[in-house]
């Protein structure tokens, strides 16, 4: 993360809460300054207005999302981590998830945004690649022509709009366990490519019997 | 369709173009009056601002949509009709893109259409639902426990966003072939149930295979 001061650690602090828990439209920054006690001067002094502070959660969120995802590229997952993993993934997504839940407003309005989220969403896809590749090095899995590079554009977009979906579905602020729900919807997308009988069914097995 | 005046209709014609081709956001009623040759004072007549021909847009296709949804839950599709269907479905979301290309904002700005939206996405995970139903009675498909379900949600979202994730992905206008593409990354998620050898995978295997 890039250094800041004290203060410009809160604001973000405080915009992301609100923005995640009210929704971004709802919450200006001079919300963000009433709620941390200080001036709506104090605050433009550190971030000249709203967008600003979404640049910068932008960047830390960038930050974490790409480390989070070259790792099982750089060195593969154990098959016991494979669900753990995803999880860790959604819950990324779930922290940032006033963005992800408006992103096609919030890419219009901050251009700049644009090209680094859509390098994001690459890296998602050669992320699940390269997990699924070693699952089926490992035996685990099998695919016929096309379906593994199809699988992991599904689960790419699955993690890219799985809030939305939600959202527009239901027509409420997506609870805490949507992340479970989502780890779920990732994993019965890779069982039908499963050996029956070896290991790593069983543990989807499990993971998916406890979900019920 | 309600009965509207032939100014009526080619505003809505105009517009709807204009929308899709452009973006929603480069157009407004000026452009659209300007384009058919006619006064804004006169648009304004038929239509009060852009957000009220995106309502009479948004029941055109809300009508053609549930039209379309509901034929598989009321007569059983034959095996080879399906992909034409799906085809169908993709090119209907396809010729109102405007609106999915951009749907979070436009619910934030009309919240009216949120609503109404909602029950169309719920209507897709029935007809899908019926889709897979009738392919399982068939002896087509078998699915263990709570995977038919899942399919039919992902199906379902994938109609939903998929026209967004080629724009966030790749930054450009979706061209006609990407129905094509829509089409194909569903029934890959089917193939992975179906029974080897008989007509139904041969059917999908001949589609794949002219994708290539």
């Amino acid at each position: 993360m890039p250094e800041r001061s004290k203060t410009k650690t809160k604001i973000l602090a405080t915009a992301l809460g609100l923005f995640n828990n009210e929704g971004e439209s709802q919450v200006s920054a001079v919300d963000v300054a009433s709620v941390m006690g200080i001036s709506p001067g104090n605050l433009y002094y550190h971030y000249k207005g709203k967008d600003e502070i979404i640049s910068a959660l932008f960047e830390d969120f960038e930050e974490e999302i790409r480390m989070v995802l070259s790792s099982p590229i750089s060195e593969p997952l154990s098959l016991r981590d494979n669900w753990v993993y995803l999880y860790i993934v959604f819950e990324e997504i779930y922290d940032f998830r006033f963005f992800y839940r408006n992103m096609s407003e919030l890419l219009t309005r901050i251009p700049e945004l644009r090209a680094r989220f859509s390098r994001i969403l690459a890296l998602k896809e050669t992320t699940v690649f390269s997990m699924l590749s070693t699952l089926e090095e490992g035996g685990f899995l099998s695919f016929e022509e096309g379906e593994k590079g199809a699988l992991a554009g599904r689960i790419a977009q699955h993690f890219t709009f799985w809030l939305q979906y939600h959202d527009l579905r239901h027509g409420t602020a997506p609870p805490k366990s949507l992340i479970d729900q989502g780890v779920f919807t990732s994993l019965i997308q890779i069982t039908p490519y499963w050996h029956e009988g070896d290991g790593y069914a069983n543990l989807l097995r499990e993971f998916l019997e406890g979900q019920d």
